[in-house]
């Protein structure tokens, strides 16, 4: 690769190279073969039937209890929507997903962070807040390779929040879309399994599958699933069945984890060159986790930092980041997102030699 | 059919036997092998640029005035809570859809609804009401073949409501889902070819296609343009670039013109078959709608109606109606919507001989 040309540390997105194309074509025709009297009509707001069947078996969950939708984001817009009043109080780990913080603002949250730590978020500050009387109506966690720091919440830290959650009754929302792109080490229970009448998770196939064929889910306590499946219905009647019917198809065929083993094989030398080319480069401008999955590294650079300058030389060395003060309650100047899943290890080598350079010249 | 099947006067949904399957088919299978790194891939909230120009090209505006969602209500809603406060004034039809009803005032619209005539809704109710100072946010009507009653509105009034909209500065949100399917007769110009400054024109491929590939679009005026697509962007990322690649594909090899014309082909006879049964079997029960197109026929019954008593008795005869009062800001107990394209003309028959028995019963 050349020196000039423009590199993306923007947005977490997949690696094209890694959409099964041909194995999706085949599923498509396979539904419309098949399906297609209730794959091209309206149906239920909750999703293609055969889909939620297959999210709840996977689940060991009841069907009901699973709604699919065009992505998870939507279905968060819509719980948030569910449960918020004005003003309503939710708790979230600082940094977290923008868009995340952006909906359940809109929403009309007033969202408080709590800072993370390489185990995830403080949560002795959730319990001192709790104990004080400042109760939520709920708290959104990324509990695996969060976003945007790559951290991970420790077991421990997860019993302690359901056990909070039951105590002071405030719902758990767990959203996993990076679990399974775990490329070492062993996974940790969710919340959900430790608490499922408390905990709303969500996940999507947009990082397992691709993003262009829109499918989110999210599986609700019973309390909360007949009012969920209502706000959808009265939102857009019922979703894409045609595109739940294709990933239905390619889970029914097998191909999932096949899918999940070659996500593995392609991010892990991503991720492992992206944390060699940080500590060959950058260990005297700051610190960053060191995540076994997922789409992201967190940098935290040493202070102070103008943001603005950060990201405007950046451009100009044709290197474009996110403003990571937008993944921050408050703060976030000195914060830079690496997502690494969709660079090849060359331009990660070269993204961060320019990231490095232009750090050096700002400070 | 057996005079126990059952038989629904409920949704509005299109013919099973009218989806282009194979056509489809062939669609998807295309666009995988053309377009998969796009298609696939997350994009511009606005949706898949070729099928934004494509409309753009047919509607004759620029292309970043339209945007491609998951259906148009889905649209309505990002655009009803883009322009309300809470309390916002709105105007509609009375009856109007009542998906939209729901939507406008969970964004926190105040509707208040204008009766509708044959020739549409009552313009000059709509011109005092404005005179005194109540000017609306917008107005919604769905000017050809109305949803629920099937009226037109004419095209006086519709000169009259776009200078309205132009002296009060509220906008029109027009939408044209039946437009194209006119079965006799002349199209009325829009609402939006008179003042595309001042309309929001939405439609989609639900009625045309097929509504399990969920494509509906918006065009907005300039000044709106910018913050819907930011809304859209903050509430699911990018819309499914598959379905709307799809129906792109669709249209590209000029199968949308001919698949209208099956449409046309197979639904005429079930109006003209609602007509004929409706005037055979209830001339002395109420009046209706005489439509040339579309999905619907309003029957209003002559008063006074126990409506809880007919949508039982109705069911009783194995006959599902929707209950009329859904579709109005207030009363509605004697209105019944009849949609006819999901019939055959026996169910049709069937079905209108039944409900006036009902009628006769619950009088």
């Amino acid at each position: 690769m050349t020196n000039n040309s423009s590199i993306k540390f923007t947005r977490g997105v997949p690696a094209v190279e890694s959409f099964p194309t041909a194995q999706l074509a085949e599923c498509a025709t396979t539904v419309l073969a098949e399906h297609s009297d209730v794959v091209l009509q309206y149906g239920k707001a909750r999703g293609f039937p055969l889909l939620c069947e297959q999210i709840a078996h996977m689940q060991g969950v009841d069907t009901d209890r699973v709604i699919v939708g065009q992505g998870s984001l939507q279905l968060l817009d819509l719980i948030a929507r569910m449960l918020f009043q004005p003003g309503s109080l939710v708790y979230a780990e600082d940094p977290s997903y923008d868009r995340t913080i952006t909906i359940l603002r809109r929403a009309g949250g007033h969202v408080v962070g709590f800072p993370l730590s390489k185990d995830g978020l403080d949560v002795e500050a959730v319990a001192a807040r709790l104990k004080a009387g400042e109760i939520p109506v709920c708290l959104y966690i990324i509990p695996d390779f969060q976003n945007p720091s790559g951290s991970v919440l420790s077991f421990e830290k997860r019993q302690r929040l359901v056990q909070l959650a039951r105590d002071y009754e405030f719902w758990i929302i767990e959203d996993v879309p990076y679990r399974r792109l775990r490329y070492r080490g062993d996974d940790i229970p969710t919340c959900f399994s430790m608490a499922p009448e408390r905990v709303i998770q969500m996940s999507s196939y947009s990082k397992q599958i691709c993003p262009g064929i829109r499918v989110g889910y999210a599986i609700t306590p019973d309390l909360l699933k007949a009012q969920l499946a209502k706000m959808a219905e009265d939102t857009y009647i019922s979703p894409s069945y045609f595109d739940q019917a294709v990933v239905y198809e390619f889970i029914r065929r097998g191909w999932l984890e096949p899918q999940i083993e070659r996500l593995k094989a392609l991010y892990a030398p991503r991720l492992d060159m992206t944390l060699a080319v940080l500590a060959e480069t950058m260990i005297d401008l700051g610190t960053w986790t060191h995540p076994d999955g997922g789409f992201f590294i967190g940098l935290t650079l040493d202070g102070p930092i103008n943001t603005d300058a950060l990201l405007a030389r950046a451009r100009d060395a044709n290197l474009f980041l996110t403003d990571g003060r937008g993944f921050f309650t408050a703060s976030g100047e000195n914060f830079v997102r690496l997502p690494f899943c969709a660079l090849t290890p060359d331009e990660i080598e070269e993204g961060i030699v320019r990231l490095a350079e232009v750090v050096r010249k700002v400070k």
